[in-house]
């Protein structure tokens, strides 16, 4: 192995200690103090490595390899060091540290490349903390939309507001955006969120593509009452209708049982959230990804169908709002086939899976061409404090993130 | 009339500047700086009734217009002026306000009862704060219950924490308590917050009893994961079985068409509320209350049957705690036998009624006998700042309130 694995554990190891949750976990929200400590840790890594690094106007932390010939487009790596409010240790982390591994070992094998190499720990890929994710992936490409800035989070902050208190200037956006034709391409490696490599005993995944999510916001609207005193049929109580709304994402979703689909609803406020007042107001998201895409809309058509009828049966009014619609986008044919060479000449047997989960190369994915490397995590649990990937595991992926940087570098593509 | 309907209306809107939400509705907390604003302008009027005044460790504010012997038991009057968060005008408000009135029109009238009158303000009738009601009017009774003081409001606020912020002391909760036999009995005026004498086309109604209701906080646990990427078919989500609950309660209660059976879910928390993690925890209240407590006992047992089932279904495990399980409570007949004479003194056609929602009167039942006037709310809307109650039918209430008392002071009795 020419990375050096040891290392890449106490670098993990150090970075488990900032925003640590209980014994094993991690929270560490974008735009915040921790996240802020967790870049000048990786930064000092990053000037080992011989990087020069900045943080841009997005709040993405960046590390730069000069290459022998600026003209030409910059490789990318990264992933993101903002964490899930009740995460683990290797989401995102992994990404980011081994990037950083790779380039030290490059460097310490006297490897001068010709084309400039850049790592990124992207702003808020998680996407909890404002309702929408890969901001800082979508920021450097040009692809925020409108009213993202005034994104409050659960204490009413702004997006913009956060910005600036971390230390970002949201007046700059335009200097931090990449031009187009000035990234070549981008490599993430991740843990795999899911059980499918730990299921087959494989270390190892190349992605074949993310089958992006659907995020809607749904809000139901009835009418407060007493809960002692309004007679059950005079009711429109919000939240037997949201209720009814959760159990028919559930039956959706698992309407072909082994499918792929996945549809959740992982938050729900209240209002007036008494518990003798029949609840008026009731906002919930929703999350429905699929591998096959065509498959997602006529699960999303079915879901407004029930909410229409379920909000009728009830007397209540509702909203929809679309807060992201991804479609599925594809690896590289090119890259993917390096990466399966790395795993060759490692004698791994490593397998081709889709990604559920979004990662920041979802977002470049529109700029440039993408690659990405699965690492096995312990029964696919993740953003959970229980979340778990060996090192040695990670020292593979690290070697094959290597391997796979000097073959493009190579210049034989 | 006896009573100055033009003074009550003028309280009526001045007391509901105070914490005034919207055009007509109040948001008026226990134990806060606004609910002492609104005791000290009662007190204000206690005062010109030519009552003393003091609040006891409870946070009850209480007037007394001494009588001529002060060995007799008091006659108690009240209600309270702690509102719901999101809450109308007239809820709690009237019953002391009208009190007010009635005690005003005895001193105008140069009458020197033998008895010592008392109108309470009593601490935390609605119970939304600290997932708990009745506070003020538990504690002169001594029917506190373990670990109350600990209970928390949305902030970790504890009730002893917010106890001594209003000024109270809690070591002294014994000097204020009442020994047993020192109420004669109590009176409370309140708007029906239902909507049988709007449908009836009644101002006024003589209470039965009150239903007390069946309070408790499930919290149903599973297992986080990331939304992308765990399939259907291993997920553990707290919030599918949640809401598989909450449709259980609404079909139990649903059950009789036409019954009086009423159940609500009215809060729910999820863990750990991130769009893109499945629900590792999820924890809610259910209110179930019947005018038929047998039926109501059944559908518990229903209720806690099929909370199992779908844990089982789900592979969650959960919990059920019991805040609150009052049986119903009715009204001494002899007292609402006086309100029937004063309602037909006033050519009212008063129907009897029984209360779905509880009130300080329910307390007291432990202690003394109780009567309670209703008076009209239209459409039944309550707990809501839709909440109306003309000043006519107030004026009435008051007036009936004040035959009553008149009546009882007579010493027939």
């Amino acid at each position: 192995m020419t990375i050096n694995s040891a290392r890449l554990q106490q670098h993990f190891e150090q970075m488990s200690e900032i925003g640590k949750l209980g014994e094993t976990g991690t929270c560490r929200p974008t735009m915040t103090p921790v996240e802020k400590k967790a870049f000048e840790l990786a930064a000092t890594w990053m000037l080992d490595a011989n990087m020069t690094i900045r943080i841009d106007s997005f709040g993405n932390l960046i590390g730069r390899l000069y290459g022998t010939d600026p003209s030409l487009p910059v490789l990318m790596m990264g992933s993101h060091l903002d964490s899930q409010p009740y995460g683990g240790r290797f989401d995102g982390v992994a990404g980011v540290l081994c990037a950083i591994e790779a380039v030290n070992t490059l460097v310490e094998n006297g490897i001068k490349p010709a084309r400039t190499i850049e790592i990124v720990s992207f702003a808020d890929e998680e996407g909890w903390r404002f309702n929408k994710g890969l901001f800082g992936s979508r920021g450097i490409l040009g692809r925020l939309e409108d009213g993202e800035l005034q994104r409050t989070d659960k204490d009413g902050i702004t997006r913009e507001q956060a910005l600036i208190d971390f230390g970002c200037d949201p007046t700059k956006f335009k200097e931090s955006e990449y031009p187009a034709g000035s990234i070549f391409c981008f490599l993430e490696l991740h843990i795999e969120q899911g059980p499918i490599l730990d299921l087959a005993r494989k270390p190892i995944g190349v992605v074949s593509g993310i089958s992006g999510p659907l995020w809607l916001t749904v809000k139901m609207k009835g009418m407060a009452g007493h809960t002692g005193s309004v007679p059950m049929h005079l009711r429109k109580d919000a939240l037997v209708g949201a209720a009814e709304v959760i159990v028919a994402v559930n039956e959706i979703a698992n309407q072909v049982r082994g499918a792929e689909t996945v549809g959740t609803v992982g938050t729900i406020n209240v209002f007036p959230a008494s518990r003798n007042i029949i609840p008026e107001e009731v906002t919930f998201t929703v999350d429905l990804r699929d591998i096959d895409h065509s498959r997602r809309n006529r699960y999303e058509a079915q879901l407004r169908a029930r909410i229409n009828d379920i909000a009728k049966k009830h007397g209540l009014t509702y909203e929809i709002t679309e807060d992201t619609n991804s479609e599925p986008r594809y690896c590289a044919g090119w890259i993917k086939e390096i990466i399966h060479q790395q795993c060759a000449r490692l004698l791994l047997d490593a397998p081709e899976l889709m990604s559920g989960p979004f990662h920041d190369a979802l977002a470049l994915s529109y700029a440039c061409d993408y690659g990405m490397i699965f690492v096995r995590c312990k029964d696919g649990i993740s953003h959970n404090p229980l979340e778990y990937a060996s090192y040695e595991d990670l020292a593979l992926g690290a070697e094959v993130l290597y391997g796979t940087v000097l073959d493009i570098l190579s210049n034989k593509n």
